[in-house]
């Protein structure tokens, strides 16, 4: 992959992707995850025209700490899904990848008889920050997929940064991976995550683990009952598997489908699409803003000198703010 | 209150408050929460000379739905407050307050006998987005309650909407007031609230509802147990209380100050709170920069424009908010 390629033609990649060319999605993946301004406006050009052959997938938010088995687990429900008659594509959000060239998410042998799938596609999606915001690409490449004929997509994340609150707000449906343990398995899971889900699913609900598991699902269970109940009406489902023995993993395809079924039929799912559509472009704006505004140089050098007095309360932080906002605004007229 | 009042000299506004002139102090404050342009530099500047004499209380914030018992509670908790010596601030963040002129929580007589004590100080303080975002004025009423000897904060609110989060972000310590009930007591709490609280008192736990109190504690403490720790290493509380009949409130405040013991000497008191200035500062900055944006006619007429063809996933959110952002750039710099 580190050889430089020829750019195609804008038509060329819109056909290759709508053929479900899998070279070609790859390589349109790869230009929406350029930061140079020639490939952005080419994939651009090219999101533009896939667009309307979008959006006919189930999406499907999948997170978890490290070591709560993630990768076993989309292994076996990634082959239920295609044994259904689906083609699933599989997106990693990697937090990893704008740090190191490797990465764990990254690494196609973690899964390798999905990845040895011709009907499914398996991508890292770098959560890299520049030009669009964390999981703006993710986003676009989950459109790419969808319009190349994936209708089931999957967006794996590791549930212990920012990025399940974007992916939340890409998906129809959001899973948490769990372990049953002392009540101290959830240290690594950031708080807000829980009230995020649709489905808690404690693995690796084998051999010994076995009466942990229900255990735990008793529990939560009933703690999520005592909880604020979602937006589209769905209460959360609590269920055990052991991706490892394979056990289970039907039941949580059956639940999503059932999910599926009660959101399309009460005008949920549509609704909360329109609702992710018009929050990204906010999102987007406010993102755009914000980089404008803390890439200017004078105003970083500015912040960074006013830190310590913000800190010990000597100065009000919002006349700062009103401060800061004045010299930008004069600069950028300038 | 409703005729037209002199302004007075920043110095006179200083010294009224440090003095701890509750007239003054009041006077002070409306001149924060007034929209006009002086007014707005005249109390940056009456800020910023009390703002070394502020941050020596405890902030609290009370949260819970309208019927959960807040101003009974607040009314007890406040006494038990006074009669341990201290001074005694309420601000209740009053969502109603920008739609309406009167007002639910600005009631005074709601709590009758605090209001007439002259050691306390009862405030509603607007919600209203207008001039540096819901809770701006909040923020800056506390500090010159601050400024004026009051040792002891509450910032009320309504679990309802969006002000929790504000208010968490002002506070040291927040609390939520619940009912016992049939599980379905929060349908009128905001997902994600639960996850941000210190501690969650249940209410109106006396004469049939003690033992349903009780249960509900024991379900709550088991629940919150499962869920992630907070930053600061607290364990949130769960208690019941009777504030009609004055029961079960010393717990509280005793929690309380183990809290503030601990959180002092693990440093999380004073961080929590340098954060919490930062955070300030660029919440701040965000919310000037959307309203900048936002307040261009011309963009405001070219997102209601392009809306429907976002919602039904015709355009691309990026591609619109890239676009929309080089019309508002294009358009300041002319």
């Amino acid at each position: 992959m580190k050889e430089k390629r020829k750019r195609l033609e804008p038509t060329t990649y819109v056909k290759g992707i709508l053929d479900g060319n899998r070279i070609i999605l790859s390589r349109a993946i790869t230009l929406i995850e350029s930061q140079l301004e020639e490939d952005q406006e080419l994939a651009s050009k090219v999101l533009e025209k896939v667009l309307p052959h979008s959006g006919q997938s189930m999406r499907i938010g999948i997170t978890g700490v490290p070591g709560v088995g993630k990768s076993t687990f989309i292994e076996q429900f990634g082959k239920l899904v295609l044994n259904e008659g689906h083609k699933l594509a599989v997106l990693a959000i990697d937090p990893s990848s704008s740090l190191t060239k490797g990465s764990i998410l990254g690494d196609k042998t973690r899964m390798e008889s999905l990845a040895a799938d011709e009907r499914a596609f398996i991508r890292p999606s770098p959560a890299g920050t520049a030009l669009g915001g964390v999981g703006a690409k993710t986003r676009e490449s989950m459109l790419l997929c969808e319009a190349a004929g994936y209708d089931v997509v999957f967006i794996e994340t590791v549930g212990v940064g920012q990025s399940e609150t974007l992916v939340k707000g890409m998906v129809d449906f959001f899973l948490l991976l769990m372990l049953a343990g002392a009540g101290d398995e959830l240290q690594g899971i950031k708080k807000g995550i829980i009230e995020m889900t649709d489905a808690l699913v404690i693995n690796k609900a084998d051999g010994e683990n076995v009466k942990a598991a229900k255990k735990a699902r008793r529990e939560y269970t009933n703690a999520l009952h005592l909880f604020p109940p979602n937006a589209s009406g769905w209460t959360p489902k609590v269920s055990v598997c052991s991706a490892l023995k394979n056990e289970g993993i039907v039941d949580i395809w059956e639940m999503i489908l059932s999910f599926q079924m009660k959101m399309k039929r009460n005008g949920y799912f549509e609704e909360n699409r329109s609702q992710q559509r018009v929050a990204w472009m906010h999102e987007n704006i406010r993102y755009m803003l914000e980089r404008q505004f803390y890439s200017n140089r004078k105003i970083r050098d500015q912040i960074e000198s006013v830190l310590p007095e913000i800190k010990s309360g000597k100065t009000s932080s919002i006349a700062m703010a009103r401060k800061l906002l004045k010299s930008y605004f004069a600069e950028i007229k300038n």
